[in-house]
């Protein structure tokens, strides 16, 4: 097939799928709303999390403006002849960086807004869908959730591929080379919006949930979610801008800079193949893009296979889903790799053609990600020892249960770390051995073969970002029908889709440390390629004492201290997100109480509780906390390239990446067992010596409240913020790398 | 002054160490032992401790015995002439390096035998002390610990020194050059047995004193080391065999193991002093030696500043000694690198003689180690912002107290990784500013400069572990004398030395962990020589293809994997110690309860618990729950080294050490933090909005107990054997290296 073809296919994919969720929110809005009561809670959410939003997101777009006037100078004034990459220098760059970060933060910023708005609207839907059947509400949560996950990687796709043929890279015979370089601001800005998307969504979210958790189903005795407890709408609130505002963010910046990424190793491949006169050299620059848009189209035809019973466990209805993405994409995939990786004659080893063990690569990629869906679900659900583990040490009070679960969270680096690690041997061993020789003698399959491994993982983002947002929208489902006092059938077919939920939250958690592990390593060379290709302009140009990067030697005390820096600056910045949560959540704790003590008449239904108080409370703390944590992850790699180069800032990406993805992984992990742990006593698994179940109220009970309260801001404030500070290393010092040169 | 008098002096002050030892331990042996109830108790403890020692020892002995037949085999099969690094081959360095092992472990095992019997002997004389004075009881307290410390030291230098001699060392011609080399299965033998005497000893101690604290002050509401209770005898013996024996064995091996890596980059520099023609070349070997020599004679004559007044607070009494022997310490290192670093007429820039700089590096060091002594205070003592913000915390619940610690541990990484970042950068350009080129170029002066650094902390060790030590011995005086039941006067001294004593033990973790970072690259650089010394061999030797290393690529796959095992295997070796410590509580706590249902008149003291079971079940336990840790521990570098080459194990030793440096960071300082904020509550500083004292059994104190639990594994069991572990992997692969280049 023409390879051209397949490139042109890019923005139709793109249009298609956002036809397709305009499609789908036509479908969930036209859907009834439910009684009264469900209607005006579902306002009152709408109202605190537009709100929220808008505040957060006009401080955002404010220090994102500033961000970007910021990025053009330094970038005007340092790009100069002597360091730049391109033909582009001085202002030129400076504009086309600074402009390309603006748009990629207000791509991220749309997709946020629209995630969280589709959401909010989703969720009295489908309280209200499941007062009839539980199909009907999995279907409206999953077609909620997949507008966010359409939206969000379709935007991605089409901001690349514009900001791409803006800066020249669609004129193949001299612009594509150039243009991925030129477009790396596009991914500072989608993660720079990231990271205070999710530190301000997770804090204001996990501070709700802890402080109206704490102050009303422990202190006061009521159950979550009930309308006496002034927190609680803040609590709703929350799900919608943490979970639904953030990862939205989150995962579009990471399929943003992974393709700049894999596009700018693309352009050696390029450089290869036009030496050796193979076909379409630009094709490999263009395949992340193709490879994307064929993953768009799997899953627009994967959401019709979302059907089953109603006794069905909906967790199968959702996987059944997630098969046929997968399947479709390995199968997309193969087209594209022997559609676009034409190295005419040359071979690999046995007359093996060379896209075949490209291919091989994208499938290590969608294998990772099924690995990833399993180890996650034996980690955090409660048919597997782990979470029965925390469960059973939950008998003999608090202290026991936080130690299981901080030893369980720790266990879950081991097998995270190995599939890591046997997914990066297997990708680059396949590229290795596609007989890929640039003219130095360099084998450059290898590296190539990590990026088209993840690229083939991210195939399957749109089906997951839809399962994680089902996540909050049918919890929030659940708030609105106990909230509601909606009947008792309702409430169960929401309880039984709410599990379903923490686990999807919980598999999109570990497809994006597995994304972002796997992305390390191309995100890394594209680092290297970048600074090599300043320095190689400099050895041309004649500066004296100039030498190319060939490694990053952690013995060189520069480098060893900067991946010092690195791994501690993934526990400061998690130190300041937990802690932000905890003060937020004692406002939150005392001001409740107050409500209790102050209003009349709120524990029998007769006084409404000051549920705005409560929301605007928590709006101005989380505001102000997420701008410390914000400040020092964008400002420790700018100083430690400034002080120690950009040999260190290398290793400060690398060791950076691994300590943050495995704390990472014990955040989410240890969060997500203690959460199910608490669960998995509620349903009455958990058995005294007697054989009695120690049920809800019980000790033990107490006692897994305790470990699902501390891993609240783990798994859903530090965890996710942690795979953003990943990416922002990569990013911000891929825009930055002319300063450190100097 | 003639540098090998210097030499000479290093046995002088190791048997004058000992001596003085002796001196102390008949000292407090001389003095009166108290009541008959203390005698009753102390027995009781001896008897449980010297069980417990003499059954781990039997297992460690046995598994170090099997381990040197191991190690002699593989290094006589494969340190064949191709791979050796000396002209010794074959069975000859075979049986030089099992044999080294063995003593190795053999002293190892020696010094946590004889600090854990004379701190047991010690910790009633203190009891009985503190019935008429505090400034005796510190006295006593702190002679015992001093026995433990000057053994310890003296032992590990002569041991060093003897096996040095043994293996032509002293030989200055011929032997002094290689003898570094053969003597490394020594620093393997010390941390294989600290290894597991740090692991067995912290599981005993933490699940003794989690499983009868939760039993006994949670449960049963009766106080801490009240006879009542069943599992107290367990806890006191756990605060000998975990405390004392395993932070002995742990020291030891530190400064043993950095002592060789010194040592053998003193190679380095002997090579450029015979070139050069400076006078005697052998010095800079010797150099460790002697500065540990001066470091204990400086340590002796602080003992004799031990004094103060009873009204004094008695980390004053402590802190005077600490200082007498740092500056002591500084002027022995002037003279020692003044008289030793002999470089004729060669100087550095403005004509500074080089021993200036190297004098430097040696403040670097000390003062690093100073620092961590505030550190350590800031964050742990009740006086200053993270403990009180904990103890804020405690006041809504055991969730938000466990959040607000699990923040302060992690913010601790912040401070330590910018402390050893600077004493690392500031020592390693003071080396290389002594101008010290090798005869290829390179400088290597800047590696020895932190090498000189670390040896320069090392000087105050034998004071600091009799800190150490000074801890359990005290908390020991503090459960005998509320076991016995004696007068309260008594108590409220023994009170005051044990909050002391828990400063001076988390103080000793700082110092444990700062000199493993700065020895980090010492030891790391060590293996890069040997590495090279064997690669070097193989090109003399015309192998085709080999190449010295050069480098440790983070951008090679391999030593990225690598990275991402050693970072993983820091977090999963704590799951298993933490886990180790919850099953076995959890036995306890059963077996406890059991007791206090089936026999009759406990509660009233007319019936006596069964302690001799619990002491019995928690052995056991203990030492079969130390295997898996310990086997991990081991087997994963040897794993890695196999699969992935010498480079790899490199990265693995590099990013493995700052991964458990910081994560022992976390564990130690935040489990600290936790006792004194739970101590901060206990002596009535917490108010609440009323100005009223929140108190023992108020709820923000019993939240405050779950906090401090939590912390007891994370500070005693896994965050000292992470300590071991990073220092295990840089003996293992030193002694390993010619396995992993075949």
């Amino acid at each position: 097939m023409d390879p051209s073809l397949l490139q042109d296919f890019i923005p139709v994919a793109g249009l298609l799928a956002v036809a397709f969720a305009i499609y789908l929110a036509r479908d969930v809005l036209s859907r009834d709303t439910g009684t009264k009561e469900m209607m005006e809670v579902s306002a009152t959410i709408n109202e605190g999390a537009v709100a929220f939003i808008k505040r957060q997101y006009l401080t955002i777009g404010g220090l994102a403006l500033v961000g970007s006037v910021i990025i053009t100078v330094i970038i005007s004034l340092l790009e100069t002849k002597s360091v730049a990459d391109t033909s582009h220098v001085g202002i030129d760059i400076g504009i086309r960086t600074g402009g390309a970060f603006l748009i990629g933060a207000a791509c991220s910023m749309a997709c946020g807004i629209i995630g969280m708005l589709v959401s909010v609207k989703a969720n009295v839907r489908v309280a209200s869908a499941a007062r009839r059947s539980l199909v009907e509400a999995v279907q409206v949560a999953m077609r909620g959730g997949a507008v966010s996950g359409f939206l969000v990687v379709a935007l991605s796709l089409l901001g690349v591929w514009t900001i791409f043929a803006i800066n020249g890279g669609l004129d193949t015979a001299n612009g594509t080379k150039d243009a991925p370089f030129l477009i790396v601001g596009y991914g500072f800005g989608a993660s720079f919006v990231a990271l205070f998307a999710q530190l301000g969504g997770g804090i204001y979210t996990k501070a709700a949930d802890v402080g109206s958790d704490l102050v009303g189903k422990v202190e006061a005795g009521i159950p979550e979610d009930d309308p006496r407890n002034a927190g609680v709408i803040a609590d709703l609130v929350g799900d919608n801008v943490g979970d639904c505002a953030g990862r939205g963010a989150d995962l579009f910046e990471s399929t943003a800079a992974e393709n700049i990424g894999a596009m700018i190793l693309g352009v050696a491949m390029y450089t290869l193949a036009l030496n050796a006169g193979w076909s379409n050299p630009t094709a490999w620059i263009f395949f992340p893009l193709v490879v994307r848009a064929f993953g768009l189209v799997s899953t627009i035809v994967a959401m019709f296979f979302i059907r089953g019973s109603e006794t069905e466990n909906p967790m199968n209805i959702l996987n059944r889903g997630y098969w046929v993405t997968t399947i479709l994409s390995a199968g997309a995939l193969a087209l594209v790799t022997n559609a676009m990786m034409n190295t005419g004659t040359q071979t690999g080893p046995n007359g093996i053609p060379t896209w075949v063990f490209f291919f091989g690569c994208g499938i290590v990629g969608l294998a990772t990600s099924i690995a990833f869906v399993y180890i996650t679900q034996y980690y955090t659900a409660g048919s597997y020892r782990p979470v029965r583990e925390i469960a059973e040490a939950s008998k003999t009070g608090p202290a026991t249960n936080i130690i299981s679960g901080m030893a369980v969270g720790f266990e879950t680096t081991l097998v995270t770390a190995l599939t890591i690690g046997i997914a990066l041997l297997a990708s680059n061993w396949l590229g290795s051995q596609a007989g890929l020789v640039d003219a130095t003698g360099k084998n450059i399959g290898g590296i190539f073969g990590t990026a088209v491994a993840t690229m083939g993982m991210l195939m399957t983002t749109a089906y997951v970002l839809a399962m994680d947002t089902f996540g909050p929208i049918t919890d929030n489902a659940g708030g609105i029908a106990e909230f509601s006092r909606a009947e008792a059938g309702a409430r169960d077919i929401t309880d039984r889709l709410d599990a379903v939920g923490n686990t999807t939250k919980a598999l999109t958690k570990g497809y994006a440390i597995a994304s972002a592990s796997l992305a390390a390593f191309l995100l890394f060379s594209a680092y290297i390629d970048k600074v090599n290709l300043i320095l190689g302009n400099q050895i041309k140009a004649g500066v004296p004492n100039v030498h190319l990067m060939t490694s990053v030697n952690l013995a060189d005390v520069n480098v060893f201290v900067a991946a010092l820096i690195a791994a501690m600056l993934v526990y400061f910045f998690s130190s300041l997100a937990i802690r932000a949560v905890g003060t937020t959540a004692q406002a939150i704790i005392v001001e409740v109480r107050r409500q209790f003590r102050e209003i009349p008449g709120i524990m029998d239904y007769t006084g409404r509780p000051d549920y705005a108080r409560v929301v605007d409370i928590t709006t101005r703390a989380a505001l102000r906390e997420m701008m410390l944590p914000g400040a020092v992850a964008v400002a420790t790699p700018i100083a430690v390239g400034l002080l120690l180069g950009y040999q260190a800032v290398a290793g400060m990406l690398m060791v950076g990446t691994i300590a943050g993805v495995l704390l990472a992984t014990v955040l989410n992990n240890g969060g997500g067992a203690w959460d199910n742990a608490k669960k998995y006593i509620e349903s009455g698994h958990l058995l005294d010596e007697n054989g009695q179940a120690l049920g809800k109220k019980s000790f033990a009970h107490q006692a897994a409240v305790v470990g699902d309260t501390v891993g609240d801001p783990f798994k859903d404030t530090a965890g996710p913020s942690l795979h953003v500070l990943v990416k922002l290393l990569a990013t911000i010092t891929l825009v930055m790398a002319p300063l450190f040169i100097r």
